[in-house]
């Protein structure tokens, strides 16, 4: 039992025609005119595949194949196909066409599962035109309320709810996924392991937690000609110092400690001027929330006592914090298991980033398959993903989905 | 022998009306409004003072005074009027009022000197509306010329020598400074080493050479969440170490080399993006162009080193050298002397910034006075120096005039 390797690649390249960039990627933002073409196209693929169409309040469209059993529990598969500004053709958009290309290959093969199996697209997952990113799976697993997803504002004040009824895809609350049994996204790594390593299959273990700190540096303004050394309060040096420091704390401590400065915004910024203020960011991340936290912690203190060394004033707020998500151990052995029975190389893997997984996992045991994209590019128009992995990931996906669905 | 300071304070405090803002600075850019009131008050003063007005074609203002020697070279004294945007009450104004107040004195007293005592407001010293500083003093030493000053554009594009026959300030060019003895500066320090020693004069002995580096740092960006920590080529985290190494190499090398990081600019800033790109400014000072050319050079090196071990690439471009300036020893020697029969504790001391004496030194030997400014604060609505300073700043700045004017 293989997928339709040429169909899904096909799927995938009509697909990248809606809101295609002069570069080769995608914008195609969640609720615009795009979203609703790609919507309107997949909903068409979706009926020519006979699935019974639904479409909830928060404009998650769902295509469902029914089981044999008319009281079991539905096995999950899909993601988005919203994008970033300038994004790529393949970050949501493979997981929603390879979970199309399954229920397909079950219609041609006359497969008849136990339990029903449903594909969904979620609604805003990217999070660039309506913040925070995962509205569609957050709002149907009660992360968000209802009316706090409705009256999220683009950057121009447009409202989540108008959008979504301007496009024809406000549905209706009972229409969410409910007695779902295991959700499954394949999804692009958005990272180098893969890649790098040259294996065509990640089982998802979980994805880790995250702590943001915004940190601010103050130190005394001065001329770059008349201040001595001695007598400078650098905020700049100092912060250069923190950010050495902060590096150096992730490779001494736990080798899976992902520590990251990515902004970094110095006030004033003439050559000529000695800087008086930094602020900056710390992301802290780890899969196991005790060693994330003593990141954090051990960070504080490294801010702390070099502020002192320095002279210069240290602020730290604590921003964010997410706690990680430890996917089905079943599940990933299972995809472990169906990697190898298919003759792929296969790893366990831990996912960096939010999806709408991620979610779904805090109402029924879910997991991810993910595939290498080049170089671990992500969010551009040069993301990419071979057609070879993205037609492997499918077939796990389809074995993964017919023994949970035979269960 | 002494100047009248509280003539000079009310003097100082008439001017400051002009462009004062809120918080006790002024506003009073090259050419404005405000600059051409300052102009035309200054103007009146020096009328009733019984000098002889005369305007050059930069419109750079002089009010001489002859000595009874026609032939003699005449010392010449001042500094300029213009201010940065929300800048000092006593930048540049200090040594143009203090030079008023010389002559109000010489006047009231009824001295005949043997030279021509001449004072000077130059134009658009601070280079804050139209770019590079010191354009007047510049002209009239040629290091720029005529056209060059002329067609200088502000933000809007509006061109310098419109905005000088706008403000009535074209004058000619037979009108320039000539035959000049000596010229002499009085300023403000606008650094912290003789409000730190609490003494009241400086005799400058020159001002030092400036390097200016450009220095762009790229890495590979990536996602805080998916890119392993080994795997990484985080240009921020490169840049840091720079950054906390050039200050390593400052207090390593002489102790009077000035390496200074002023502008700093992460190309990405988001807090989960590690950064690709940064560049940064490198300004190297010192008095002695050797040690100021090996430090440059040991910058230079340290980069190209940071940047191989870090895996980063790294271009490196000289934007900007200027050699030291030495000032007459021997009227250094004066200032000293004149401020110790004076009774007022004195230092040498070195400048760090660009000053009119800067250019002036070119064509005739220049020498300039620091008094102390509040913290080192200049620049900015604080900027601060005591009446009491700027009186005995004055007091030296009348009787080394007196004495060049009589030899």
């Amino acid at each position: 039992m293989r997928i339709n390797g040429e169909r899904l690649k096909k799927t995938i390249t009509d697909m990248a025609q809606i809101g295609a960039t002069p570069n080769g990627g995608v914008t195609r933002l969640a609720l615009s005119d795009e979203d609703k073409d790609a919507r309107d196209l997949l909903k068409r693929w979706m009926i020519e595949t006979g699935l019974e169409i639904r479409i909830d309040d928060f404009g998650n469209l769902y295509g469902r194949r029914p089981g044999t059993d008319p009281e079991a529990g539905a096995i999950l598969i899909g993601s988005h196909l919203d994008s970033v500004p300038a994004g790529g053709r393949f970050d949501g958009v493979v997981g929603v066409l390879a979970s199309l290309e399954v229920l397909r290959t079950f219609k041609d093969l006359g497969i008849q599962t136990k339990r029903p199996v449903e594909m969904v697209n979620f609604t805003g997952e990217e999070g660039a035109r309506f913040s925070p990113p995962m509205l569609g799976s957050g709002g149907i697993t009660q992360m968000f309320s209802s009316s706090f997803i409705y009256d999220r504002v683009d950057a121009d004040g447009v409202r989540f709810e108008d959008e979504l009824i301007r496009i024809g895809y406000r549905g209706e609350s009972p229409h969410r996924a409910k007695n779902v049994q295991h959700f499954v996204e394949l999804h692009i790594e958005q990272g180098p392991i893969l890649d790098t390593e040259r294996v065509p299959i990640g089982a998802v273990e979980g994805i880790v937690g995250v702590s943001w700190l915004e940190v601010t540096v103050r130190g005394v303004r001065g001329h770059a000609g008349s201040t001595p050394m001695a007598m400078r309060r650098d905020a700049l040096i100092a912060a250069s110092v923190m950010v050495s420091a902060i590096a150096e704390v992730a490779t001494q401590a736990d080798k899976d400690l992902l520590l990251t400065v990515g902004k970094f915004v110095p006030r004033s910024s003439a050559p000529n001027v000695i800087p008086d203020e930094v602020t900056f960011s710390v992301d802290i991340r780890h899969y196991d929330s005790l060693i994330r936290k003593r990141g954090v912690q051990a960070v504080k203190d490294l801010l702390m006592s070099i502020g002192r060394e320095k002279g210069v004033d240290v602020s730290v707020v604590d921003l964010w914090n997410m706690e990680p998500t430890v996917f089905s151990k079943s599940l990933v052995e299972l995809i472990c298991e169906v990697s190898s029975f298919l003759g792929y190389p296969v790893r366990k893997i831990r996912g960096g980033i939010g999806h709408d997984a991620k979610y779904m996992n805090e109402i029924c045991p879910s997991a991810m398959i993910f595939i290498p994209c080049v170089e671990g590019k992500s969010h551009c128009e040069d993301e990419l993903a071979s057609w070879e992995d993205i037609e492997k990931g499918t077939n796990v996906l389809l074995h993964v989905v017919y023994r949970l669905a035979q269960q």
